[in-house]
């Protein structure tokens, strides 16, 4: 399934729409919908966080982490050590935005974990630590043995594409299900606000395209074309 | 990326789901939502043709004509015309079940192509049609030459893979849309309706999870583990 193709390409572009997707979720969230707080009367103002944390961090970090074998010019030790902590780093901010999304439903008196997208959402939480922990002890520390490591690699590759792409269709599907409230509550449904927020969830998609294109691509150096176990 | 395990037992397990999940939208369509219907004075009955034809004709056919160069026994001439057939089943079920869509919304006087979903499914249904046009031309009638094929191969494949991911996401995205709308009408979170449509969102999503573990698998003679452009 590798493709013969340079990965530098996809993750330059990969790069240029996480960042347009940040500046257009901070948008959203900043000049639309009021601005974030963790504290606040205004409820919705705690639910906000949850898009920035949840994009920003499980989606637009992840992707970060999940490129960096094949996008940093560097060793194999520093490549892991990046790959392991710029995933940790976005599996603790998507555990805060999943915290929000919690903290603005009781707050506000609605229901938990009644949506096909909340449920989804847990499972990808879930997936994703077991995935890291999984990933740090047969990897990092203390490290399985040489059969244990190459026998769950194409696994941990696996495993790991799976619940990229279950998160960012989490993603849309919370970008739907906001939207959808918003307009049944009266926004317009070809207003600025409608296609900043579909159009910031194409830019999530695409992201995680470009994201999966550079792993499935040509690394720098030839030995990272296909996965090592080391 | 692909993956030494036999892909026999995956395609089983994907041809169950894909059973459950057509059980599952024709209870909800026909027992929930009161059935289906090409002309009715209830518009909702028109509606209902969509979700069937999408799920049983896009995503489970869909996945049938992908699924069976890995899980059909038979030489590659067969096993080609058996997905391009399949293939043309699921697109044109496909383009009726969004046709389906577009009448309903016109006799209610609803607009047209406002949200995500069907934004992503015009591209699913463009990029299928233009994806099963090129793959006839090059590897079937009258075929290209073959640095053309060989080229054109994995190409094929991965963009075969993003869109049908790409429908299982936007189907997803369909169930929800619909069930927001139902329980903004009054229909009970927690209820028996909204635990069977969020079920079939999850059968669909494993179903495809499977059809695509089948296809990373290794098929039943040897030569079918990789694919070849002939
Ligand atoms: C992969 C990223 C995401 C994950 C894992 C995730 C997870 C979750 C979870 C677990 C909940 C349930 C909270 C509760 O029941 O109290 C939730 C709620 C919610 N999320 Fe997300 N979320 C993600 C991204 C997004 C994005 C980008 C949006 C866009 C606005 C969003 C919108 C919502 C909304 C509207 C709710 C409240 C309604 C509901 O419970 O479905 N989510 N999310
Ligand atoms: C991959 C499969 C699917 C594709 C390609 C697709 C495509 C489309 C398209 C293009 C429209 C727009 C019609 C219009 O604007 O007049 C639409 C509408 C709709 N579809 Fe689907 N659909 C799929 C599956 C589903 C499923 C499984 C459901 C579940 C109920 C669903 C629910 C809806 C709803 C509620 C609408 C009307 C609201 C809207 O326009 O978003 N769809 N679909």
């Amino acid at each position: 399934m590798a493709i013969g193709v340079k990965a530098l390409g996809f993750s330059f572009v990969a790069h240029f729409l996480g960042i347009a997707g940040a500046v257009m979720v901070l948008v959203w969230s900043i000049g639309f919908r009021g601005g974030l707080a963790w504290e606040a009367s205004n409820k919705n103002l705690i639910f906000n966080i949850h898009p920035v944390l949840m994009l920003i961090g499980l989606i637009i970090i992840g992707g970060q982490a999940i490129m960096s074998y094949k996008s940093l010019p560097l060793n194999k030790p520093e490549k892991k050590l990046i790959h392991l902590i710029l995933h940790a780093i976005a599996l603790i901010l998507g555990i805060i935005g999943i915290y929000t999304a919690f903290k603005y439903h009781n707050e506000s008196n609605i229901a938990n974990l009644y949506s096909l997208h909340s449920w989804l959402g847990l499972g990808v939480i879930i997936l994703y630590g077991i995935q890291w922990i999984y990933g740090f002890v047969v990897f990092f520390y203390p490290g399985g043995t040489e059969p244990i490591r190459s026998e769950s690699l194409p696994w941990h590759v696996l495993l790991g594409i799976f619940v990229y792409i279950l998160a960012v269709g989490t993603a849309t599907l919370g970008y739907l299900e906001k939207l959808t409230f918003l307009e049944n509550s009266g926004l317009a449904k070809y207003g600025p606000e409608a296609f900043l927020v579909n159009f910031t969830a194409i830019v999530t998609i695409l992201y995680g395209t470009f994201v999966i294109l550079t792993i499935l691509s040509q690394g720098p150096s030839e030995d990272d074309y296909s996965y090592s176990a080391i």
